[in-house]
């Protein structure tokens, strides 16, 4: 059942290495059938040259296995917390892509300093606070989406497309897992600009909100009016 | 009409990702019929690997569309405004290249620390003043052609075919849009290298006035003796 | 004899270049039969491009070529001696990675900042003492071998599957060449998100041990929940 | 006539933008048949896409062209001197690379932090003076090969076979021009790691003298042991 959510979610999987935010198997990309509460995720641990889109596992929205042979991701449980709460996103992808990570170990949001940032990203890309010893030795990965939720708390998840898990990696997300993996393109080019420009001028201050507010509302919301056709 | 135009901004387009200055949709590239006054540029947030020849669209010089069923690039009124103001260039690459952006974003110019450079560019790579709000609330696009024609008042674009838009990326110029594609690249090398220069020596000052001159020369102008024919 | 052993061996040195951690002829694989005693290594100074599986020489662990019309590796003894210290490793990949190799070079071990590192490593990946004059002038890669097993005495090699030779380069092993090069490949991802996380934040401290031990832990021994089968 | 050599020289070049040492029509390769005195060279700004290996532009050490309908590389007078002056050398690669060129720009030698850089040259690549503005303006490609074989003074190429010329880039040579591809190849892999070595500690001091003669020597000169065969 669900063969294009299956093919969506398999091809954003895909997309992970060939964009080279990917290395050996890390990282997972995942489609949701709102009408259906069902998504599909990446099966765990297996590389990304032997995926089929067979191999998709879909999971609904309490958490059960519906249908697939094999475990979904260990970090199902995150992607199910994160449709719960941000009820509109139809796709999410979690990468350890180098740059973004390497704020994400710092536990240093991704500040903006340029157009490209605010293409993608209404301010700085957030980082959640560090998880505590009791959410880590319980649910885990289901507690990790809530230090997620907890962050946004007030924010438009539109508005801001990607969250950095303290000590851990970012999350992406997008109205549907293509868009989510354009994110994550998104996020590594903006990392590492970000650091080299600190590098550049180490207290270099944030963009100047009008140019990030025209810059992101050229791309989104209704006066959009960059592409073809609008994402969101 | 215009094939030959169209199919070779259609190529300069083709050579961003390839020649690894793009991620996405980011960037453009454009070349102009300066008999004609009518250049072609890419259609705006176009995936590169779907572009074809014909998607291009021809622009005249007062901002009207010639032909062409998408809308052109967002940027089609900076490409319009640079092309009035430097009337001897023929073609136009913007992008989003990391390094480069870098020192866009930092507000810096990238200074020129060796030969490499110098084969290129006949000094620092500048860099705009920050364009003021009213200027982004009203026609953006336009006015960044503004800020640039703005800091070369006085300066030959042809020693200088490329600038760094303020808090934005690099926009380069070139005889034509192949010509403007090398800049592209160069500009991005010239960074990178800029950078790790000045990682190995934070206090290292610009190149000798005549090791420039003696580049610059080598390769641009009535002297040059590099290359098999010359660029100009 | 023991065809089976060769290819693994030769795909694993294949992997080398083709992971991106390999340039010129630095760098080698080899695969052991414990039942036999016998390893397979890659031949010396011979290009990747021309390897074949009938090149993999073959040792036993007193260091006698058993068969194979090439030389191996001139870094085989140091093998050897890895195999006689850790006798529960199938596999070992050494190679000059760039930015592990940064590490050893400046003789620091690769501080764990994160969840990646987590995944692979209980800890940072450690350094060796750097060699004596003697050590050098007599046995070097037996000796190579001993610094090592020294720095390992009293940590189990599953916990921490690599390590930096002083001044050198990582060796890195698992319970197969292919597992050995999974390693080689994270410890040149976690050392470049150390040092990219070193550049945001100078003093960074360690991960904290709770996220440390769960993520070690989800993937490696009797509790481990990651991917569909176990590596050890 | 001497179509091996201007083989040769072609397969050299092309390895140039292969292994990433080179971008757009910057660099060049050149392979001598010293019982001829004469050198094949890549012709000046073609782009390495185009050339073929009647390209090859053959010249006499007198520095007349003795074959070749195009313009040999405007570096020619500086290969010239170097096998003049350097007269065991059998091949010249001169590139951008762009880690050794970061350190010519900033007129630094690269340290020798480790085994990797130990195995290709006996201590730190030295940099050249500045040309002085008298040399600059006169023959000046010339007076860079003089500049070099100033600084090498004393110095046996054999041990030290590349030279970054201050504000400019690489020279590298070897027994054959493969071989100087190779140490091309070495040299920027070398600079990357000692630019990320000092990152990691600023005041890193330079590898030990007996493990940098140990490793030099397991590859070169009569004691070589590492390799099948030996290159020098």
């Amino acid at each position: 059942m669900l063969e294009e959510l299956k093919l969506e979610a398999y091809e954003a999987n895909l997309q992970l290495p060939k964009q080279g935010l990917i290395n050996l198997t890390f990282g997972n990309a995942s489609a949701i059938d709102r009408d259906r509460g069902i998504f599909a995720i990446k099966p765990s641990g297996v590389e990304y040259e032997q995926l089929r889109p067979s191999d998709m596992v879909l999971v609904d929205l309490e958490g059960r296995i519906v249908e697939g042979d094999l475990k979904p991701s260990s970090d199902t449980p995150t992607h199910r917390r994160l449709y719960l709460g941000f009820t509109r996103i139809g796709g999410i992808v979690h990468t350890h892509s180098l740059q973004a990570t390497a704020f994400a170990q710092a536990g240093r949001p991704i500040p903006c300093f340029g157009t490209t940032h605010a293409d993608y990203f209404n301010g700085e890309v957030p980082v959640t606070r560090k998880m505590r010893a009791v959410e880590i030795a319980s649910a885990y990965e289901w507690e990790t989406g809530g230090v997620i939720l907890e962050r946004f708390r007030g924010v438009n998840p539109a508005d801001l497309p990607a969250v950095l898990v303290n000590r851990r990696a970012p999350f992406c997300w997008g109205i549907n897992a293509d868009h989510a993996v354009e994110v994550a393109v998104a996020i590594e080019c903006c990392a590492k600009m970000a650091l080299l420009s600190l590098q550049i001028d180490p207290h270099l201050s944030p963009i100047e909100s009008e140019l990030l507010e025209k810059h992101f509302r050229r791309k989104h919301g209704p006066e959009a009016y960059y592409g073809q056709t609008k994402h969101s």
